[in-house]
């Protein structure tokens, strides 16, 4: 007998609404865990991925959905909270491996696994879900394995639930996969990835970019996957694509 | 010849609006830091520590006082954000000892952290200041040594400056200290503390109720430092007091 719905164990589930953090909840789903998801809207540059993820959340049957709004972008610093940096275009692998591009956001995943840790006291969920992954990234700097080992330590401690010894386990099932092993796992749990939006700078009409590190890694993860990529490109027409 | 101002080096400094980082920032400012200062409403009880907050900061000699409105209020599970949660009253010291209690507020202290982080980051920080107190406090987790020792490894891998060794040293100046040893610092450093605020449950003409457990460490506290407490409390008449 299976268990029922009451008695699985809870889990938080970051979810962005980009293909990373959706696969991250297809498995969190798989492994059995009733997902409580947590979206942050933090002063971005466009709301899309915050509707993309509402929808991912839904088609992938988490419980609970919360959309939070962080006063993040108000201290600046990053392209993606301040219209006056650039989005980078076209870069490179090389140029990618060079260092922290101005996409990157002061403290971000800090912020987001702190709002994390205080969501799975209150459901008690043993389980925090992220999707990050220091394979086919940006190199920010709290996507990587050694910065998820010291927020496990910080979490072991920091809480009610820690002091009673069910302080969250905190779990990057990405961290070590390909941008195309992403993709092929979550095709395999059925993500619909054409409810996730990845575009840094998508234009007026929501389609994306195709020339941002988030749009150029998608693609190189479909194209790795030999899964059609269902994104809408918004010089798809110049390329003579249909 | 003394530096210059802009010479200082920068700190980010928690505010409460309390004894224990009003007490923090006089001490950052004492040791030459430039203090930017850091003060959240989070859904609260009440909004008179946030205005303490502002004229503490003004009477130190903060650069920078910057409020942020945190939506960590909206998870509950705190007798200071649930109204329907009661604060507890006349806890003995032993009652102290035994744990945790209501008015704890779940990952508190790493959502404050995680921004400062961020802020550190932005405002080129080398330091980041929080009052935390593991002698005479309220038994919170994310108040204790190891866990602040957990926070300050987590912050040297978090960021771009800590990717370039820059990352804030995290100092709890007060974290051994007494509640009476905080005070007698405090006056020495000329903190004015009629601006603090320590109530946990303020009465609606905004006077301490003198039986939380914020208030009776405050009240153990001043004695202690044989200093008077300028609190207005709202049963002082009933008590025979002025």
């Amino acid at each position: 007998m299976g268990k029922s719905r009451a008695e699985k164990p809870a889990a938080v589930v970051l979810l962005s609404g980009g293909v990373d953090s959706a696969t991250t909840l297809a498995i969190a789903v798989h492994e059995g865990w009733r997902c409580h998801v947590l979206t942050f809207y933090y002063g971005q540059r466009h709301g899309r991925e915050v509707e993309a993820a509402r929808h991912v959340s839904e088609s992938l049957g988490a419980v609970d959905h919360r959309l939070l709004m962080l006063p993040l972008g108000e201290f600046g610093g990053s392209a993606l909270t301040d219209e006056s940096i650039a989005v980078p275009r076209d870069r490179t692998e090389q140029e990618l491996a060079r260092g922290i591009p101005p996409t990157y956001v002061p403290a971000r995943n800090t912020v987001f696994l702190a709002f994390a840790l205080a969501f799975a006291e209150v459901v008690k969920a043993d389980a925090i879900y992220i999707g990050v992954n220091a394979i086919d990234y940006s190199g920010y700097p709290d996507c990587r394995p050694e910065y998820i080992e010291a927020f496990r330590r910080l979490a072991a401690l920091a809480t009610k639930r820690a002091v009673e010894g069910r302080g969250p386990e905190i779990v990057a099932p990405l961290i070590a996969m390909s941008k195309a092993e992403i993709i092929r796992t979550g095709v395999r749990l059925g993500v619909d990835y054409s409810l996730t939006v990845s575009c840094y700078d998508p234009d007026a009409e929501g389609r994306a970019c195709g020339h941002c590190d988030s749009c150029r890694l998608r693609q190189k993860g479909f194209a790795g996957a030999g899964v059609p990529d269902p994104t809408i490109y918004s010089d798809a027409d110049e390329e003579g694509e249909p």
